[in-house]
This record gives structure tokens, C-alpha cells and sequence, in this order.
């Protein structure tokens, strides 16, 4: 089963303690698209500027990742500058110049409307809604959120919250969100909303998938150095889906299996700057590290 | 196999958003004994006044708790006032008063020196050498610690982790001791003292295994209430070092599942206030708690 898009694709200028990089490929879709494209086939909805250079859209081409609805609008693309100090969890945000981002009104390819699955990475709920609204039939809705459309737009954030099937965010997402620090208590408050399952990611420690059969917990993969940890969150998503998509079912034994296929390839991509990891990864690299969280987590 | 554990019986007075409770029984051996007697025989020594209740020595004879080594001196018993705020995660010290704790200079009795599993319950580390120098032939010993003496007597601390098989210790105090915030790297410099497994405890995280095999990985438990977070790291140490000892062996697997047995009792414990929900559990309780372990961490 496909999976479609729709999200940012980014410039990034990064520093963490082990180095820095300048104008790197970034974004919650690009992060999104190349994790996903390791399990299924993408198709891509986002917007960039005349400056994106050509070998990051020859990159997404090479994953086989459909880039019919990657505009190119004039103007610069979507640029973060950020940093992160030992505490890898917490990024500092410099800068966010939105450029031709700030224009995007996402018109979704006639081919891509049909039966797949979508996921709406973190921008505006209102824009969320919208591509919700041109779909004609997917199998399965999942989207990313953050604290400053929590803060901004909650309403527009729940309503859109609503209509779909799966909510991935992160620990302090969903606490702000529902205002309940308990993240059971909080899980609870958003499935009570439409949503069948919630996944809250902690960063490195690991992920929580709550559904109407019980919680699973994903650990997070023990690691003696971590790059760059940018990207983290929309390539555990990537994962995520793109397993329920190879698998054309969101059962509660694929999705726990897709937690891991998620925490998998996040950690696989906190090793190295930008989306560079994913440009050597394989897919044997990709099964031996889910064999390596079968003998983290698994005890019986 | 039976279980000697050195270390302190307290009273507790203790509150948090859920209630407050004034002298209630605690002490990090009585948190550790009474979690292990569910597993193994339990040998304790340590000291309390004039004061210590009949009714918490009669409680722990019904655990089948040996009290033999429980002196009683002139004095009061060690006194510990703390409370915690939403974040159950951190204990806020009123006072500690150790009044007969103080004199308390460890004597094995001559019939639990023998063959047995020896865990050196949080104590100056200079006491707990004296303890490790009056046994004959230890199965298996394994300590925890603290901040207090990682800064005050950190020699004596490293001088005796160079002599225990199996260090516990919560990720703070892994960071403090290591002086590495990094806890994959922080397990390797312990390790390379001498100690074949460390545990790092991560609170409501879980906890993490670390041995020559590898790392193992066991989630907290997802809980929507805690009533009363204290004692939960020796509860953990009690679950764990009894799986060891009713299984007479150490081997990774028996410590994986020893893990998971930590973490089962440390999250009854924290149901209720001191050791209150000990009370009434049953070994049914604790196997339905580890089956639920199962279905939350194995996908496979």
C-alpha cells in the first residue's frame, strides 16, 4: 500500500556538540518520505523554493519517492537554524524563516486521493484539514502536531483530531495538548476524541502505543553517541506507517510491531547529520537492529 | 537460596499529592526484605530504638522474615521527613534524623555468613565493606548506594564495587559516580571496576540491564496513579535479587526476567503509602503483574 505526505521540506543549519552543518536537507515530510520509502512506496506533497538544489530532489527520486506534488515556488525554501546541547531531547531553536513555506496551500495530485495511507506531518491543523477534505477514500489517517499549533490552534487541531485513526507526538505534546501531565491519563483524554491509537514518543526513552487492547512500550535504543538527533520524531513516524503499509494492516500485533519499526529507524538516523545515515542504510542494517530490540525488550 | 540483606529500618513520614502519612514504616532494608520474602528467605540486619512499633517486627516475622540480626538500642529509630510534588520522580528531603543509625556497625550472626545471596542495602560504603569482610563464601553479592556517599566517600564506594557482582543504582547517581551523562557509557566504566552486571534504574521509565551479553531493556509500568513513590528503588532491588535466589542462578536470562520482577514489585509499591500495598499482595497478583510485563514490552 502507498503512503502519501504532506508536510515541510527544509533547509537546516544544525549544530550539536559533535559538529555542525550548514543548509542541510531537513523537514518533517523529507524525514518522513525516505524512512517510509525502506517499507513502501511514497508520494510526496510539500513546497520549496528556487534554491533547493537539484540533488536533494535527485536523493528523494533515488528512494523511489513519487515527487509529483513537490512544488517549486519562487522565493527561498523553508529554512531552521537550531542547536542542541548535551541534552540531546531539547532543541533550541535560533531561527525559522518560513520563505515559500509560508504560502503553502497543499493541492493533493488526482492520482494520489485514492485508497492509501496518508500522514499529515506537523503544519498548520487548518492546512491538515484541508488535505483531509480532498482525499477520497484512505484506508488509514495518522498526524503529527506541535506546541506551537497546540498553543495557536487547538480547536482547528482537535477537530482535525477527530477525523483520524492514529496521532503520533511526543510526551510533552500530549501533556500540553490534554493538559494532564499522566500520559495514560492523557492517551486516554485523545482516544476519547476519535483517535483508535495514540503513540507518545520520549525521545531516548523509547515510545508508548496505546490502543482499546491495552500499551506497549517500545524502548528506546541504548546508544553511546548521538549526532544529530534533528529528524528524530518524523523518521520513528516514517517507520511507523510505512510498516502498516507494507503490512496493509493497523491490528494490534502490526502496530506494536511498527513501534519498533519506528524506534528502528529514528535511532539508525540520530547517528549522523541531516537524513545522511538513511543514504547508506540497508535493509539488512534495518532487520539485524530489529533483531537487536527483540533481545532489548523481549524476556519470555 | 536465601537472601542477607544490611541496611536501614526507618520510620517515615512522608507526604505527596495524595496523602501524608506520620512514622510509617520504611528504611531501604525493610523496603528490600519485604519485596524479596515474596521470592526467598530473607535474613535481615540492621538496628532500630526503643521506639520501632512491636507491630512492624510482628509484620515482618509474617513475611517469614528472620529478625534475628534486627538489634534494638537505647535511642530512637532513623527518622526520614520528605514529601514530592507532582513529579513523583524526586523526593524533597525535610529532615534525616539517624539517631540510633548512626552506631549502627553491622554484625553478621555466624549462621548468615554462610552460602547465601548477600545485597548491601544503601549504607556508608565503608560499612558495607565491613559486612563483605565478615562472610565466608557469598553466592552472589550485589549493592546500591547514593549521592551522599558518591560525593563523600567515593574511594571506599569504587574500592568496594571492585568486590560486588551486581551493582543497582538509579541514573542519576550512574552520571554522579561515572561523572558521564551518557548511561551506555556510564555501565561500561562501572563494569570495567570489577561488577559483571550493573542496573540503572530510570524511575518511571523502566530500568536498564547491562552485562557482557549485552543491554536489556524493562519498561516502567504505565500507571494512571502513584500514590507514594518511596522505597520503590529497594522494592525494585528486593523483586530482583529474590527472582535470583529462588532460581539459585544468575545467567542473563534469569536476570532479565529478574528485572522485569523488580520493576513488578516496585509498581505495586508505589500503589500505596510505605509498605502498605505489600500487605495485602499475593504471589497470584505478582504473576498476573509480570504476564501484563509481557504483553506491554514483547512484540514477537
Amino acid at each position: 500500500m502507498s503512503i502519501l505526505v504532506v508536510g515541510s521540506v527544509a533547509l537546516d543549519t544544525v549544530e550539536t556538540p559533535f559538529g555542525r552543518r550548514e543548509r542541510a536537507l531537513g523537514g518533517s515530510a523529507t524525514f518522513f518520505s525516505v524512512s517510509a520509502s525502506f517499507f513502501a512506496p511514497v508520494n510526496l506533497v510539500a513546497v520549496v523554493g528556487k534554491d533547493f538544489p537539484k540533488e536533494h530532489v535527485e536523493f528523494l527520486k533515488s528512494r523511489k519517492i513519487n515527487t509529483r506534488g513537490l512544488k517549486v515556488l519562487d522565493g527561498e525554501t523553508f529554512h531552521w537554524i537550531g542547536s542542541y546541547k548535551y541534552d540531546m531531547n531539547e532543541a533550541i531553536t535560533h531561527s525559522t524563516c518560513l520563505n515559500v513555506f509560508e504560502q503553502f496551500k497543499p493541492e493533493i495530485p488526482k492520482e494520489y486521493r485514492g485508497k492509501g495511507c496518508l500522514f499529515l506531518a506537523n503544519i498548520d491543523p487548518e492546512l491538515q484539514m484541508s488535505v483531509l477534505d480532498q482525499m477520497e477514500n484512505p484506508k488509514l489517517v495518522a498526524c503529527d502536531t506541535m506546541n506551537f499549533w497546540i498553543r495557536g490552534k487547538r480547536d482547528a487541531l482537535v477537530a482535525l483530531l477527530k477525523k483520524v485513526q492514529i496521532v503520533v507526538l511526543n510526551e510533552a505534546e500530549a501533556r500540553q495538548l490534554t493538559e494532564q501531565p499522566n500520559l495514560v491519563k492523557a492517551a486516554k483524554i485523545i482516544m476519547a476524541w476519535g483517535p483508535s491509537n495514540v503513540v507518545i514518543k520520549k525521545g531516548e526513552h523509547g515510545a508508548l502505543l496505546f490502543g482499546k487492547e491495552g500499551i506497549f512500550s517500545a524502548p528506546g535504543f541504548p546508544m553511546e553517541d548521538i549526532a544529530d538527533p534533528t529528524g528524530a520524531g518524523d523518521t520513528f513516524a516514517g517507520g511507523f506507517m510505512g510498516h502498516l503499509a507494507r503490512e496493509k494492516k493497523a491490528d494490534w500485533q502490526t502496530l506494536r510491531q511498527a513501534t519498533i519499526y519506528g524506534s528502528v529507524m529514528a535511532s539508525f538516523n540520530v547517528e549522523d547529520f541531516s537524513l545522511d545515515r538513511m543514504r547508506t542504510l540497508t535493509d539488512k542494517e534495518i532487520a539485524y537492529r530489529y533483531r537487536q530490540f527483540v533481545t532489548l525488550a523481549c524476556f519470555e
